[in-house]
């Protein structure tokens, strides 16, 4: 129950949504009203009118949505950790043909000033024009970006005729995490394209890509369906989406992981050897410990590591108090 | 009801599927035992271990399937009426960077000759080298192959080092129609690649590549994860093709959409200046009729029209007698 | 001497320009006088002040050019004999990702109908979205369009907010076969982009892309270095260029051309069995005969042959009459 | 005179051999006896009769190369200062559709080691699959990796089903700087693909594509021609090889161009607070230096700098050693 929220299942409500959803005949590829009230719904969120594009995963919107911003001779400047770099088998390179430009990262986020140093390959046509920053929020390392950090990144970005992508496959663990609103996070802090995601957090598949800056938003659809992503029945993932909105379902599974993982962090702290590598700001918690000891959890849980000592762990929607002490207890007679 | 079998819902035996693959948490990623059980059904219809990938949808199926046997020089012959060739916005080109070389094709099939006719290209480096074949069955036209007609196509691939692919989107409804099983129609016949389809035919989302030719195998986990159709929660895709497969439902869906289009069929040639314009050999029947006949028709229900006089109506698995009478005593009004 | 005018060597005062400009160190990748004199030159032909970016040969300056015009997910209309879609295994589809949407053509040429028939396709996601226009000047079968046909085409791309491309490899022939002006059939016709060749007509490589539609030029730079034809020692392109249109010496070498291809049509017309397959306006010549005299004559000559009975011979800027006698002496005992 | 090889103009023997290469009418294409005796004289070059493919420069040579290699799902692995990861504006992954790992260089030169700690993903289909190895000899910074160095990182490679790729756009220098010939070099450490330059020591234009590894050679030819780099007058380039390897002309134009690269760092270390940052192997030589410094020098001579410290000087094939001097003399008076 700790190893990914990937591994979790879908929540009953949402499972109530599906069936509800099964009406018979609808206009397929979206032209229904249920896709209808769900991208309402996705708006009012943010307020405004967004372009509001229902995916089948998460690699898919982010590409798909970074792609309305890139020619393929310019390129993303992202953190190296970023998932779109490191997790998903160069779908960027193969569908865009843009570079990424890979940059250090702080804890998981990226700097201002490590995006200003890619800047000066602007207008030479011997590199990769910078033209997209992306980020994650939550990042890979379960930490969070401030309003005022999303916006100095935006306000680069902008000042040099660039965009800001946040991949958000777990954007409602941040929002509970950083106590700001979607909007907050996002809308107000001016980002041009979000990845709003929902599958880690009880949805059974599909994300939205939601496009903020009306110049990306004409193209979208037909990215969408080239893209391999316009599904017939589409339906089924608006309605998920109407499940997992509805009296603000995403946030208490969020809450749930979320508090879930701070009882990890405090169990964990009372095991001498091990400490927190990260402010855990989300759902996922890394447990730094010994080279040895970390291969040895590894080896039993399947969970990642990162530069050998960094254990990560997950809290679901759908964990509950008892799997983590369960895991704690068993954690410690491993490690003994 | 008779637009398209896009438009239907998800057969309540699949619903339960959904619902019963709902057990909490398991490994992501098709690692899982409700995929393990999945793929050895599908490899049981055709006998032998073909390899089994499950992805998102009939375009992924067909784009990441063919993209396993081309390379970017290489071509992919098909009818110039081919979905992979007018149906999906260019998802062929952009993702394997190849070309399609669209022939004429004869009430939806396409000949051995002039299959025959575009190899002269092989080994001329100005040229994309032809490499696969590309077939619906049925085809886009509601006709179907014989496995002979399969078998001469596959022959003559063969024997120029190229590959045999068919998209089965609707591979339920050729089945039925023409009596022969799925590994009469495919196996039998040394078909490499398969796109089978089910959400046409009953499911919610989600078609499987098969991969009969072993040195196709090996690429494919990584070109479906590249092409961004590799799902986390996989078993839900997984769990639908079990309730697709169990006690043969795919068939009994099949069937009925195939009744009613032979009831439309029967009903439409009661009707004065009205034609059959190809044999019904699935579920779509393409109605000929004078050309602002079917005008009207288009505009009224939004069916596609072919040559600007064959309406095209598809039967559903859902579709009921009493949907085709309407419609027919409809059309008969509209008409008057 | 009449298999192709690209088996020809190079004009002499070409290669004095080649030697001129061998005057040691110069900045490199365009930042040179010879490559501001030659742009100059080329902007001069047009007037206005298009896009001037040298490329190594056709095959680039078409791709390159075009993919400034398109994004992926939209299609480049052209005759299905046009070069782009035959003779370039596949380059465009690699490149752009796009669409070749092919179409019928009347001795080379494609219409505004023919291209009307297609745009039913614009703002449907399911199709590849129609953008640009591609026609060669002169065609494929060695005619030529008149500037009013190719402004019809112009201004039906520009009413659907589209673009026309002109393939020119050949283009100084069809100035002297039509007796219009570069800016007469390019500028005044309002073509957005040209691929302007010379290698054919005496250069040793390199094509000029000629881009008029101000907001198709920013990017160019960047797509010709992304696509792999910026040299480091550009100014040997540019000084072909100059030595190419030094008092109109593309214009001398194409009289020639096209001379001595009248000069055929008139011998081959006194050949019993023989006839001009399409009105010679250039400097390709289609002699029409029977299938077995076309199979005997491309066995011996290794000439390009069309339909089975199309043979098609070119004079180059070298031909000399005396190299027409000979062929035609030559032709005369092959066929008795 | 210092500030790029790439500035340079050409040498007379090659020029000679471009008029004496203008012969008239020979097969287009690579099909004339220019090309075959040019393509024989490489391969006697290394011994074995690898694959010789001219293109037109080096960024062709090297992505075409790497694509004969690579599927796109596979990566390539290199410094992150390699050309092709920062000075081709993307070509890389824009033709193939691959990534680039890049990893950590040691004065230019990537280690068994570092390439190693990449390897964990293969078989991991969320990630790219390592598949090539790509080196440059010499390296960005002037360095040169020893035969043993390279046939270490090749047995690496073909110890996990990988390939490796030699940018050898100044193999040239490296060969003069090692004293190593091509074949010790390249061959007798089984190198699978090497990319041979020429322009930038004494060519106009043109590069050679060498495929020692026989399962790759097959398809370079398709891929030349879809990668926009099959040129119909190509005895003009192998024309120039021809002069290039004559009486080893390559060796004269290295070592003077190497022994004046020697000559600059004498002369650099007499003048007080600068030093060399790189051993100096082949022509290039970084001038180490205070910022301020660096900053200077580069906007008088537009040279590069790495790291703000290291300013790029290169030696050319024509360079004189009063060039040198005058440089040197420049150079104290600007820094005084």
């Amino acid at each position: 129950m700790i190893v990914s929220d990937n591994n979790s299942g879908v929540h009953p409500k949402i499972m109530d949504k599906l069936f509800q959803a099964n009406t018979g005949h609808v206009s397929s590829y979206g032209n229904d009203s249920f896709t209808a009230e769900a991208i309402a719904k996705i708006q009012s969120l943010f307020t405004g009118e967004p372009g509001v594009y229902f995916v089948l995963n998460g690699t898919a919107a982010n590409v798909l949505g970074l792609s309305s911003a890139l020619r393929a001779f310019e390129g993303c400047i992202c953190s190296y950790r970023a998932h779109i770099n490191v997790d998903e088998c160069g779908a960027f390179e193969r569908f865009t043909g843009s570079k990424i430009i890979p940059i250090a990262h702080h804890d998981g986020k990226i700097s201002v000033e490590d995006v200003e140093a890619c800047l000066h390959a602007i207008d030479n046509e011997h590199e990769s024009q910078p033209k997209v920053i992306s980020i994650s929020q939550p990042t890979e390392l379960g930490t969070a970006y401030s309003p005022s950090e999303i916006k100095a990144l935006s306000d680069l970005a902008h000042a040099h005729d660039m965009y800001l992508h946040v991949d958000g496959s777990r954007l409602s663990n941040a929002s509970v995490g950083t106590g700001k609103s979607f909007k907050e996070m996002i809308k107000d802090t001016e980002v041009d394209i979000l990845s709003l995601g929902g599958t880690k957090n009880g949805m059974m598949y599909g994300e939205a890509i939601v496009v903020f800056n009306k110049s990306l938003d004409r193209s979208m659809k037909f990215i969408r369906k080239q893209g391999m992503h316009l599904n017939s029945k589409l339906r089924f993932v608006s309605a998920q989406f109407l499940g997992y909105l509805e009296n603000d379902l995403w946030r208490d599974n969020a809450t749930n992981a979320n508090s879930l993982a701070q009882l990890i962090c405090r169990k964990v702290l009372e095991i001498p050897g091990l400490s927190i590598a990260y402010e855990v700001q989300a759902n996922m918690v890394f447990i730094r410990m010994p080279e040895l000891w970390a291969k040895k959890v590894s080896d039993k849980y399947g969970v990642e590591v990162i530069n050998g000592t960094d254990v990560r762990v997950v809290a679901s929607f759908d964990s509950k108090v008892s799997d983590i002490e369960e895991f704690i207890t068993d954690l410690k007679s491993l490690l003994n």
